[in-house]
């Protein structure tokens, strides 16, 4: 199932767009006018067994898991938080302690990124934990900003370090851990006019093919400048995806330090104008240049 | 599992509640301020072959109720429906087709509503379809009508018929095809100044006493007076559940006739002030006062 793919057949058909939706479907979060007020909207499922490992994972971490990977898309467009929805269907095997848990550790992240819990619905299923979340923000103060704005001439650049988010062996590792960066995101569009943003959950490869594509652009990341989490190789930084960092563009006059709000900023790469003979988002590395895109996995496939 | 027991324990411990938040869990819709704005917002889980029969339901059915279960809340509220997420986990068995029916479906009730789909989420499972979607609303001109403004003397009227939603043979009904009720709720709301509404769709007995729990009163059905969808009875009107009409109570002075917007509303009972010693929603029936909220049935229990 290509989830993009499908997904914008169905909203070529949406009779409505255009009117109130002032961010389409597409971007990492949507954008609604409210009476004259802009809200941003996101929703976003865990599910188990495949975004976490049920054995290994206390309940806790994998409600707190699923409500920061859908506040991180709020990250991605420098989006201020406002509230946060979470349904979940449980396996009959949940007791109410490990439902308690669950909800519990949905709502301490919720409230630490402040984006309270404000509804919730619970059904059961005789399959496997599926969690959704729906995130609320509202634009910061210098606006949204999306996948589509990515110019020739930017500079790429990714805050922390890429790949290795989950250990293969014991499921554990950063991908429970991390904490959404939107206080990082307020700073960076604070400081900076940036261009393009979007969070790295499906691995930087495909995500920053995403931002190629929707701003028409091509991209191409210099291999030797990835920062690796120690035991991580480019392939991993490329394709591990769950690392849950920004990616952004910015024109090449902009200084962007080293280090933002205590993170590591690092310049990984260029936008060039698009190609049509050449793939659109390369690596280059050991004097070859890759396709990036392919090396990512898409949600749902 | 009782869903609104876990809920609320959640939200006892949500340290932002009371900031933003304007109408709390545990009603339709929760409802919070954006900027000098109430945006109101619920989120409603359909599980494949607890909610639908999956064998016999086309998939553009499926994503109908889906969203019309949700848009119904909108319905519940009084309110102006805005927009729509919808986030799916499919069965591996799943088409490319198959999920663009589903999908479909959705964008057609959310369309058919005025509440565009503006995003979604699509991620597969070894387990049941998961359907989660998420809707939001503004109040309408008369504001938001919660569960909990009942009071002693009020009268309590039903749209429509209620019982035998879903054909135990087939699986088809009413709970498939039903639209929900939010251009007849906006009419109520603008003619009579309602106390207290919600939208049946866990049986009357139920949905009743989630009105007298919550305004501190008790709740009195005669059930001579229950309009029966034909081939139901008093106990299916009770409990049969996913009616997706509205029960609202409004002050004995109010004059409501028995027909608005083209659908027919009946006058089924009464408020009283709660009593300690006696349930608090009852069904006056065969000069016997029965519990009535022990016939509905809870949602994941």
């Amino acid at each position: 199932m290509r989830e993009f793919a499908l997904l914008a057949e169905v909203y070529r058909h949406n009779a409505s767009l255009g009117e109130r939706i002032l961010i389409p479907p597409g971007d990492d979060m949507g954008m609604v006018r409210f009476d004259g007020r802009d809200v941003l909207v996101a929703v976003d499922q865990l599910v188990g067994d495949r975004h976490v490992r049920m054995e290994t994972t206390p309940f806790g971490a994998i409600g707190r898991k699923a409500v920061n990977r859908c506040l991180s898309d709020i990250a991605a467009m420098a989006a201020k938080p406002v509230a946060t929805l979470a349904a979940a269907a449980l396996p009959r095997s949940f007791s109410e302690k490990d439902a308690l848990e669950l909800f519990e550790g949905m709502r301490e992240a919720a409230d630490a990124a402040g984006a309270p819990l404000v509804g919730g619905d619970i059904a059961t299923t005789d399959g496997p934990l599926v969690c959704s979340i729906t995130a609320f923000a509202e634009p910061g103060p210098r606006g949204a900003v999306t996948r589509g704005g990515a110019r020739p001439g930017d500079l790429v650049y990714v805050t922390g370090t890429l790949g290795g988010s989950m250990d293969r062996d014991t499921g554990a590792g950063r991908h429970l851990t991390f904490e959404p960066r939107i206080v990082l995101a307020l700073e960076l569009a604070e400081r900076f006019d940036l261009h393009a943003m979007i969070d790295l959950s499906d691995g930087l490869g495909r995500d920053l093919d995403h931002i190629a594509e929707q701003s028409g652009v091509r991209a191409v990341i210099d291999g030797e400048r990835l920062p690796l989490t120690p035991g991580s190789d480019w392939r991993g930084a490329l394709s591990d995806g769950e690392d849950y960092e920004l990616c952004f563009t910015v024109a090449k006059s902009a200084s962007v330090p080293d280090e933002v709000a205590g993170v590591s900023i690092t310049r990984i790469g260029r936008i060039e104008s698009a190609e049509s003979s050449a793939a659109r988002t390369v690596i280059e590395i050991n004097d070859r240049e890759i396709d990036a895109a392919s090396f990512g996995w898409e949600h749902g496939a």
